[in-house]
């Protein structure tokens, strides 16, 4: 049950981003969002990245890497659209 | 080593919301951040939180109530200022 909790807060924490990234994308809008903000998370992503190869925790690779993806569009869509 | 990464990367997480936070509590303009994305993120965080409590984990349930009262700080403002 504990587990089952922690798996889906995984994936959701995953896919959170996805609506972000596409909205961004579709308007190419980015007056509101934090540059900031996102540098940060794109680090925070990439620590977990580097966390789990350290660990050997397949899981945790594979969610960052699609996290990083989804990030990485967010801050490359504010660094291009001013 | 490989612990000290992942209490950076918890620490980065909890407070990378705070930018975000704090510029669209200062704009009060949320046109460009996605509602759905924000509500998701604050799912995660309270599956966390809840994850943690379950565990007795003290630092993930410290970590996620910051990240509750930051991203809930952001949803909050985007239903809101429309």
């Amino acid at each position: 049950m504990v587990d089952y909790i922690g798996y889906l807060a995984a994936i959701l924490g995953t896919i959170c981003w996805l609506p972000q990234t596409l909205k961004t994308w579709r308007t190419k809008e980015t007056k509101d969002l934090s540059l900031w903000a996102n540098l940060l998370i794109l680090a925070t992503v990439m620590l977990w990245l580097i966390y789990g190869i350290l660990l050997g925790a397949w899981p945790l690779i594979v969610a960052n890497i699609v996290s990083i993806l989804f990030v990485g569009a967010i801050v490359t869509a504010k660094l291009i659209y001013k």
